[in-house]
């Protein structure tokens, strides 16, 4: 693939629901959440923009950036976010990219095996792709999902967290991980140096620890 | 990719801990949760392994086989699987690949950048991988975290649960979505049609329409 877990998030300039932006200089020093929809005016795209609208600030307590993609022009997005507004009561604060020449589509392979076959047909739908990339602008996490499976925006942030969490403690986390709850010392860590670090751990073997974050 | 959303699901024979195997012929008429751990003996994939084998009937009630991979041989999966069973109080009874050649990890894109970069090194952990394929062995849903993302047993359950929905009913699920909730009817069925089917709906839109299934 052209993406994978740590590759460089391919940089590019694009018309948005909030104006011209070059995507590193978004980026920023953020957490960026990533996201494709299939198209404007279908159905699950209107709940999940609706429901991601509604947790950007859960988002943004954490540093993290909201961005959205389809292959349509912005005009058709801005027509469309009232429609999401109204169904959720909600504002839609983050910017929809219009990839109307689908080239971001294809950078970021958001592409169904038959789309990317069709890809010089009119209408191109994305899949639903997500992607946590870091302030260094890496990729951290991916999640393709088809059209008719709607995601789920606690999954999203949970995964923001735990990566955040990692980076910042020296840890790693366990599966079904949320906040508070424990988490694992890396291997590489001696137990002199975990307890150092992290006071007091649980040794279930050798090669895990688990510890609680002050 | 070599491997996207409506992808056919590569074929292999490989040894695992149950035995040699040939990929499409255990996938069969099931559906079935492919997934990959960076390595034997490390953390975060033994809470992992051991959060799957609990959820392991789960999976059955639903059609749904599970199977894993990392790039180490039988014994060695053997011999980590004692760990995992005494950690979670369980038993493993799905197979693990024993992926030593490494030509399914690649097959599969199971690789990070930096672990594709050195795939002739001795050592080659995947990242954690889980595809969700159907009984037609077409690829439905793609996971992909690093090694030091646990990942949302709860959510991999949810998909497939989501997708199976879908296929049976004819209709697709929108964000958050769990069982017993609410469904969406496609736009590609018309109002009459839909009341025929489905009995009584929602419609949010002339896009959005919402029913429950009996």
């Amino acid at each position: 693939p052209r993406i994978r877990i740590g590759s460089e998030a391919p940089n590019f300039e694009v018309d948005t629901t909030k104006g011209k932006i070059d995507f590193h200089k978004f980026i920023g020093d953020n957490w960026v959440v990533f996201f494709s929809h299939p198209a404007d005016f279908t159905p699950v795209c209107t709940t999940e923009l609706g429901a991601f609208a509604q947790l950007e600030p859960e988002f943004s307590k954490k540093g993290t950036k909201l961005i959205g993609l389809s292959t349509e022009p912005v005009e058709s997005h801005k027509a469309w976010i009232k429609d999401i507004e109204s169904y959720k009561n909600t504002s839609v604060n983050f910017p929809i990219i219009a990839d109307d020449t689908k080239e971001i589509a294809f950078k970021y392979d958001m592409l169904s095996e038959e789309q990317l076959q069709n890809i010089n047909s009119g209408l191109v739908p994305t899949i639903r792709s997500v992607f946590i990339i870091d302030p260094a602008k890496k990729i951290r996490a991916i999640i393709s999902y088809p059209p008719s499976l709607g995601r789920n925006s606690a999954e999203v942030l949970r995964a923001v967290d735990a990566l955040q969490t990692a980076d910042k403690n020296g840890v790693v986390t366990p599966i079904d991980w949320t906040q508070g709850q424990d988490v694992i010392i890396p291997p590489t860590v001696s137990d002199e140096a975990a307890k150092a670090k992290f006071g007091e751990f649980t040794k279930h073997f050798n090669y895990l620890r688990t510890t609680s974050l002050k």
